[in-house]
């Protein structure tokens, strides 16, 4: 997803809060579209993809790297927010036009948690799949893909926007930690946490809404504390973790500290 | 998304009745994942993708046969609901394992109205997106991709099993018309106007509950009468013409008429 959020307002903290808003829905969809099919642990076991030759992958990495492979033609990863899962892609072959960058990194992977990511959102299945094997595997990955995708767009979004706000709205806090190279204190400055409170709240409450119309007979329904708890444990806190490597990496000629 | 109807349910019309409305939940979804941005019309312009060498393709053709490249590697195709937009697709790279199907059709794209499924689809877009050009390019086509396969999935469903159930409730009558090849009469015999008046208040009301959280000021909402619309006049006609083709091309082998 190219970024709708432009130079002009791209660092207006309510835009970017609102942008991040904005894509709860979409990762609430793709979640409650995965939990239509059983947890299906073998379509993540390395070798038991049904591939012919694909060896050491499982049939998620088959369909993430596939699906990367098809998004790097159209330009996605020339996106900041649109970090990739895996490495060595090659070039887009379409021209992407972006908007002029206000972000001051040279490198936007050195945010990249997409591992991370994955981790915790295939640890986090249990909790909104039924368990078992319902013999679906490809829909399984492939409503994974769009899943992690959506999850990935959110936590690199919050990681380079939100972080150069706060970093210019108290510029010589961050640049002293910053220099310290201390990832806690950058961490503890960063914290919002009545955002994050009502984020937990909102998201909870449309798990709810969303599916208050669904026929549990023809359709499952995802448990809201449980996309809460992912929020709570994993979202945010990696969002988080990716602010703290903007700040590492941020280029310092801009606003240097006074001291 | 391979089915989840099994052999010894396949042609229980309740099962079928109800896995068409479960999937009703994801083709909303993901209008509105596509509506959150505009209708950007140039990404359906041939000539106008920005890609070398595309020549007289769109943006959206381009991702369209990229995603069904990928897709009918991992067996997609293989499910007979699952009908590709695209011909001239390669094999399958990976063994799927499918229930015995219980259909008495020797090829399903048979059924195939994916052409004009992308042709009412595209002609609905300006119903449901904000007019003019957003220059979200990429991001359109992709969600463009993913509601055009889970609108085609519930009328190849609705073409293939819907009307091999409805064949075998009443044989002699199907075979009577498909004799005398009477498109006018197979339609008049497997309509059911009460079903479908309670498809469409159903549809309606679930794009109202779906969206009775979203925040105007971060999300876009689409108009539930318009969902309703495409549902009367596109979805359910398709899903019926596709039941009358299965009709004047299934095997006469089963269920003689008794004449």
């Amino acid at each position: 997803m190219i970024t709708t959020i432009h130079i002009e307002s791209a660092l207006d903290l309510n835009r970017i809060a609102a942008y991040l808003e904005g894509l709860e829905e979409t990762i609430i969809y793709k979640l409650i579209d995965r939990a239509q099919f059983a947890e299906n642990r073998i379509a993540y076991q390395i070798g038991k993809s049904g591939f012919q030759g694909a060896g050491e992958l499982s049939l998620l990495d088959l369909r993430l790297r596939r699906q990367e492979e098809m998004d790097v033609e159209f330009g996605r990863f020339c996106v900041p927010e649109e970090r990739p899962f895996n490495d060595g892609l090659p070039n887009p072959k379409r021209d992407v036009t972006l908007p002029p960058s206000c972000l001051n990194i040279d490198n936007y992977d050195a945010v990249n948690v997409s591992t991370r990511i994955r981790e915790a959102y295939c640890a986090f299945l249990p909790d909104i799949c039924p368990a078992g094997d319902d013999g679906q595997y490809g829909s399984s990955v492939e409503n994974d893909v769009y899943a992690l995708q959506a999850i990935a767009r959110r936590i690199h979004f919050g990681a380079l926007y939100v972080a150069e706000s706060k970093y210019r709205s108290d510029p010589n806090s961050y640049a002293e930690l910053v220099r310290q190279r201390d990832r806690e204190a950058l961490l503890r400055l960063l914290t919002r946490p009545e955002v994050e409170a009502a984020i937990l709240k909102r998201v909870a409450e449309k798990v709810t809404h969303i599916q208050s119309y669904i026929n549990p007979e023809v359709r499952r329904s995802i448990p809201p504390e449980a996309v809460l708890n992912f929020y709570r444990t994993q979202i945010i806190p990696l969002t988080k973790e990716g602010q703290v490597r903007y700040f590492l990496s941020r280029k310092m000629s801009i606003f240097p500290p006074r001291i």
